[in-house]
């Protein structure tokens, strides 16, 4: 079976032109088995300030209105996409910029209204399999942004975590798939101030343990408990990782 | 030899949604044997007002600086692209936005400085036919931004008629092709003020007359006159029409 990795390039890496271009520069040698989803951090923010649009928040995140939804179009789809996509061709890469509706391959649909209206955010429904094994089996690297697409036709924000794990799980059909998330951080560390104790690989055994033992707090807890999901639905392992160690950093496993 | 229509949507059709919305009711008609090419109108020009960038104009025509680059890339790469591919996702066309990064199809170069330093404009050197052949082969319709990119990786904003001949052009080495300039004219018209004198076909000999005459003056010359080097070229025809004569319009012809 061909071992696919789907790497999930955080935010941060999208506004930072040196740590992309570092990753831009290790991303050849796993071309052509490779996928790239990538969020957008606060490009659209940035840009909805400048636009003077107000922002409207429900327990630190952001509603998207008619408004937002067109600058995050643009920021993610438009500005963060395709500068990923000519970096990556530069360095002898064909890479593909697709959103969710390109080649109808992630469709989703707007999150129902129920205590808050979060507007044009969208809950993914599907990924189309098909299309990203046929672009990979032309040596393509698919890149995705988190723009998602209702079979209403509306464009529509999605989480990028969301993003990379459908797509990984669609993938994991056909192939043995890797799920890298590509952060600040080269892993899960055991000590928060010191960047060389990552941890090599985390079970739900360990996991519970070092959640015990406090080790493992805040920020990192969803993310870990995600990973366990996404390996559920078939995904072989989930990797967290700086742009530094893609094949080192944490591994978690079964 | 199978037909390609290529279709070149102008600006003023991406801005008016009810416009947009027409072409997209006609064009599952010629799916999947069809190519769109949209331009971005004023959205970027909007988008830069809004943002309190300076613009700098010469003979007419825009120079793009780094950071009206980036509008150009948000408003066409993203916004205008992705809303048009929705629109027909809805319809129950497979299509595929791209812009010239994206599997390497439209490269470029940034247009050398003469008296004028032009900005981050590019000037197109190759079309890559056989992944716009394999898009289409596949029965995905490619719906193409006027964003290209040099070997450099950087992002050039393109002229959108540049890219609809450069693809048609290039597609004409596989295909018979006919190229449609869709806009907000039924045609060639005999008289400006009657929408339904449309010539229905021009060859060389009677645009000549019709030049002497001065039937065809003004804005209409160019795009004839591109016409015929476009025929040149390979293409079959070109077509003159609006979204609700596709078939019709005026055909210009060797």
């Amino acid at each position: 079976m061909k071992k696919i990795k789907v790497i999930k390039i955080g935010g941060k890496l999208i506004e930072n032109t040196e740590l992309l271009n570092r990753l831009c520069d290790e991303l050849p040698r796993f071309y052509p088995n490779c996928v790239l989803v990538h969020g957008g951090g606060t490009l659209a923010g940035q840009l909805a300030t400048k636009l003077g649009l107000e922002v409207k928040m429900h327990e630190g995140r952001r509603i998207t209105d008619a408004e937002t939804l067109k600058v995050t179009v643009m920021a993610y789809a438009g500005l963060a996409n395709k500068t990923v996509v000519a970096e990556l061709q530069k360095r002898g890469v064909n890479a593909c910029g697709v959103s969710g509706c390109d080649m109808g391959i992630v469709v989703s649909h707007k999150r129902p209204v129920k205590d808050i209206d979060w507007g044009f955010v969208g809950d993914i429904e599907s990924v189309n399999c098909d299309m990203v094994a046929m672009l990979l089996e032309k040596g393509i690297m698919p890149v995705f942004s988190p723009i998602t697409f209702s079979k209403e036709g509306e464009l529509l924000n999605t989480n990028a975590d969301s993003v990379a794990n459908g797509v990984a799980s669609a993938l994991a059909e056909r192939y043995e798939v890797e799920l890298t998330f590509c952060f600040d951080k080269p892993g899960v560390l055991m000590d928060i101030d010191d960047d060389n104790s990552a941890i090599p690989s985390i079970n739900r055994e360990q996991f519970a343990e070092l959640k015990e033992s406090g080790v493992i707090y805040s920020g990192m807890l969803p993310k870990l408990e995600n990973a366990f999901k996404t390996i559920d639905s078939g995904v072989s392992a989930v990797r967290l990782t700086d742009p530094d160690h893609l094949d080192g950093g944490t591994v978690i496993v079964k």
